[in-house]
């Protein structure tokens, strides 16, 4: 008589079986077959309109040896497994038409709950747009978000870099299997990666990986982030892909504005048509974290950090800036101010007024409200 | 007994007088107390509540002999004047809050009644900004647009120089005395102008030139146009003002996207929060201007010319280009097709295909609808 497995494994089983797809395990879990999986013989599983190959593969993939050889082999290699099932599984990504069944992961896999953004764009990026994709991303990571990208050379690659070393880190989202990353010479970041963030990839060990791969994991990257910046991008870039998802998702999409005589910039600025939001510092990205970032940190009981300020914050008003503290106290008095008001009384720069701004809501003292305008809490 | 002069020359005597002001000309207009203003003693002048100074002033001005005296002294520096009720004056100009009630022109008056758009931009351009305002101006003026400036250093400079030779020319908008180019560095480009385009000016010979001159004329750019392109602005740029003044009047707003590194790009990046529209090339402006070219073009009789090939066109449909052959053939048997239909159906550039549809338009082949739909006229 065979073992009693998690229906988690039993479902790695499954989406490790040859010639069973995502589409296949949606209609046994909808049957409610997935308990007892490894308890059906191939006649069994023919039941659920499976061909005679997926009958056979799964009964023969199903057996306690073959389950208990997978689970030492991850072990071995130091490879975690997340599925649909898990309560570590990301948030948002369970929102998507076509959510992986399985993730397999090296690294912090907390991280999978972090309040995250994908930073992605050309392989064959500019010295611009790398130097873009590293600061911003670090600005983001430094405010406690999780930059999310694909491990490839150009612009994920310095979106990784940025990162690392921050409090929100990075995940690297791998088409290939999540031991072998792609591409090698890559092999020293994702070593840095997993030792401090994490490396996912939907791909069972020993898959190869074939073009179609990218593809799918750039849905992924989307599905895992309330956001997507898109940093460079030419025309039939992969990053293209990743904004279509986030769109399709409806995340929010931002851009990097660059020259127009830049195709990769170009292709990024068309996205503006679509609704992408232009990025002319990291406040535009962070002001649309500051509640996302709150929730997650009072749900982990995490202190607050300001996020664009860096000032560390332990006992809130005495540590505002001079700045936050003409602002709050101005607001306190007049109510409620649109952040034209804000502008024209402070005579502070835009940039150094929505730092100052984005502090208050950090620590909760200022909220902002439709239509641009602050108020004290 | 004083001679009697035409309206228009006493509005120019009027506009000419110490201390006389745009408010005060409006009000004895509007009390149709401009004819016969030079038949009007100081005493008289008192009674539309004018300043002992102003009356004074006034009587002193409308004599024959300082009329003739003004009309010698502008014949002797080959210097036109258009006023607010003449047929040549700008019909746009004439629906902003403050139209100017004299222009002293040198150069092609008639270039005042054409489709016109400001290029205008920081005196501090980099070599990026000039090479796209001179570049984008050379489109717009190849397409017949008339391109209008302020002579300044940097964006403007390259905007006039990018339109000369070209059919649409270029228009310069001065603050000082139109026959007192500023700055001096520029009186070789203002000989260039003045032959081949125009140069206007509000402010009467010999009139000092001061800061407010400045502001001013900016409205009379953004007032001219159906348009403005703003290239590059940093903070306090006068580029912005013309382009508040642009978005005040409800003309379209377009700005060049630029790296962020640059605060002239990320001063004209501000402006996508107001509505302005990006422009990734000529196109992107040029679709705006199809209708209003071509309204000018039957006005003026003039032959339809090709916007963005620059294909000349005597005998219509034999002279269109092969993509313009297909697409108007699939359109005739489709239908109206969206925009998106037309990317995917024709597997052109979008930049190629825009072009084609823009030819297709000129040549009042093809119309476009709202909601980028085209169809077979």
């Amino acid at each position: 008589m065979a073992r009693d497995w998690e229906a988690s494994e039993l479902l790695v089983g499954m989406h490790e079986t040859e010639g069973v797809g995502w589409i296949t395990i949606r209609r046994v879990i909808a049957c409610g077959a997935l308990e007892g999986a490894n308890h059906r013989r191939a006649m069994d599983w023919r039941e659920f309109a499976l061909s005679a190959r997926q009958a056979a593969n799964l009964a023969e993939r199903l057996t306690d040896e073959k389950i208990e050889l997978a689970i030492r082999k991850r072990e071995r290699a130091g490879i975690k497994v997340v599925t649909r099932l898990d309560p570590e599984y990301p948030p948002l990504l369970k929102h998507i038409e076509d959510p992986p069944w399985v993730l397999y992961a090296v690294g912090r896999l907390e991280l999978l709950l972090r309040p995250a953004i994908a930073v992605v764009g050309t392989r064959t990026a500019t010295a611009y747009g790398k130097r873009m994709a590293e600061e911003l991303s670090a600005s983001c990571a430094q405010s406690g978000i999780t930059v999310v990208s694909g491990l490839a050379r150009g612009i994920d690659t310095s979106a990784h870099i940025g990162a690392l070393g921050k409090p929100g880190t990075t995940i690297a989202v791998l088409a290939s299997p999540v031991d072998h990353p792609y591409p090698s010479e890559n092999r020293g970041l994702y070593r840095e990666i997993v030792d401090e963030g994490l490396a996912i990839s939907e791909s069972p060990l020993g898959a190869p990986l074939t073009k179609a791969h990218f593809y799918l994991r750039n849905r992924i990257i989307a599905g895992l982030c309330q956001g997507a910046l898109i940093v460079e991008a030419g025309e039939g870039s992969g990053a293209l892909i990743t904004s279509t998802h986030a769109l399709n998702y409806n995340r929010d999409v931002y851009i990097v504005p660059g020259p127009i005589t830049s195709p990769r910039s170009v292709g990024v600025l068309k996205l503006l048509n679509d609704g992408a939001k232009p990025v002319l510092g990291a406040n535009d990205v962070l002001t649309d974290y500051v509640r996302t970032l709150g929730e997650w940190r009072r749900a982990n009981g995490q202190p607050e950090e300001a996020a664009a300020s860096g000032h560390s914050n332990a006992g809130k008003a005495e540590e505002l800036t001079p700045e936050e503290e003409a602002l709050h106290e101005w607001l306190a008095e007049e109510g409620a101010r649109t952040i034209d008001e804000l502008l024209a009384w402070s005579g502070m720069p835009a940039g150094q007024l929505h730092a100052a701004l984005l502090g208050l809501q950090m620590k909760r003292l200022v909220q902002l409200l439709p239509g641009s305008i602050y108020e004290v809490i």
